[in-house]
């Protein structure tokens, strides 16, 4: 089993409200379409500019404090689904049978950190050959009432529940660098290992937590894990096969 | 808690593909506006005409028996996501907090019948005032792999499993009759108790089984349950405030 990670910034513009990269997401069924199902995927996307200024304007992340934060919470996970429909519809379209479930309808956070999760459905819809699709999501949260499950968080989640063999994260830069990769300076880590200074790594900010918090899920991981440019045709392909591309980190 | 029922025939019109009864369903959230949050509400609406089309198309209800179908299960969960944003967004600004929970994420059926349910985050969306929102549904099946669940089944399994004090199934006549409503001879029936010739009042058949199913799916339950016309104002007024209307089925 293969978890996918369709960052935010892949699927979407995050500067555009309500924008969405259809040719990107189409090249990505596309590369699937190839590996299915011989392969069974789990793929898990970001809130990209659907997601991501709902949670702000609601202030999502601070918890419950008054009614209209209900409200928000509803419409926050409401464009959330509508992203998702973009991206079931392309993989439909292409036959590949994406099945969208809720996070916030089987996870449960104390503080961010899944303390509960019904996966069952997850496990029985790969059994028969559906591919689930996941997303990053509001969700009911034991400390704070409601907060925000980041795709990042899923993904570790996952990983560590079920029989994965890799998980990939699509990004719209080339890997994990070890400054900003606006830096001309910056230069791309092949390969992250407890060692490297994860802490001096530098990275923008989003609601969820940006590439510090992608690569502390990453490291808690037991699989083999990529970290690739999305935006490139072929290295999803690249990645599945296991050939050199982007920035790896390996199995435990 | 009180568990109401829109039935699909009350929120569309079941003869035209994807109609919607807007102003229905604004006077439903006005009534229960009057209620909330001194009330706990759980709302399961049908398939209408979004749902239905979709599983006789794809022939859902038969089970698996081809990769196409897993394509038709995912079209007809999304259309039923669409009939379901339309109910949240009329609740949302109406400022009743509905939150969206996907049956087919948290069900497993075997043969119909619900052999799987994680209703916790149902629980702790109640204890934080939210309006959990759920409706019939593609569903994972032990036996035929994929199927239809009802929003039928899902009250009776929810009235089972939760502290439920009423249930309200909202249709388009004004109860339950002893032969079709469309007869001339047909009279409404007051209450309904175990001896009354429920074999014998006639229905409707839609996908999910129609009116037969929805009086035995009732008849199982312990709370007090409603059978009201949906299409009229005021009739779910008086029935959450224990009034006379449409047929009741007293509790156990």
């Amino acid at each position: 089993m293969i978890l996918i990670k369709l960052g935010g910034s892949v699927i979407s513009n995050k500067n555009k409200p309500f924008s969405f990269n259809d040719s990107v997401v189409k090249n990505i069924a596309s590369e699937l379409k190839k590996f299915y199902p011989k392969k069974k995927f789990i793929i898990i996307h970001g809130g990209g500019s659907f997601g991501h200024p709902l949670a702000k304007k609601y202030g999502i992340r601070n918890g419950l404090d008054g009614k209209e934060k209900l409200i928000g919470f509803s419409h926050t996970h409401q464009a959330m689904l509508d992203l998702n429909k973009k991206i079931i519809e392309i993989f439909l379209e292409k036959e590949l049978p994406a099945f969208s479930i809720s996070p916030s309808s089987i996870f449960i956070t104390d503080n961010g950190k899944i303390v509960y999760g019904s996966i069952k459905i997850i496990e029985e819809a790969i059994k028969i050959n559906l591919i689930p699709v996941l997303f990053g999501d509001v969700v009911i949260d034991v400390s704070k009432k409601i907060d925000i499950l980041s795709g990042d968080a899923i993904m570790s989640y996952l990983a560590s529940m079920l029989d994965v063999e890799k998980a990939i994260f699509l990004m719209d830069v080339d890997g994990i660098y070890d400054r900003s990769p606006n830096d001309e300076k910056a230069r791309l880590i092949d390969e992250l290992n407890e060692e490297a200074k994860i802490s001096a790594i530098e990275g923008k900010f989003d609601v969820t937590g940006g590439i510090k918090n992608k690569i502390r899920e990453a490291m808690k991981m037991d699989c083999i894990v990529y970290f690739i440019n999305g935006l490139d045709e072929g290295n999803l392909t690249k990645a599945i096969e296991g050939k050199k591309v982007g920035t790896i980190k390996k199995g435990k």
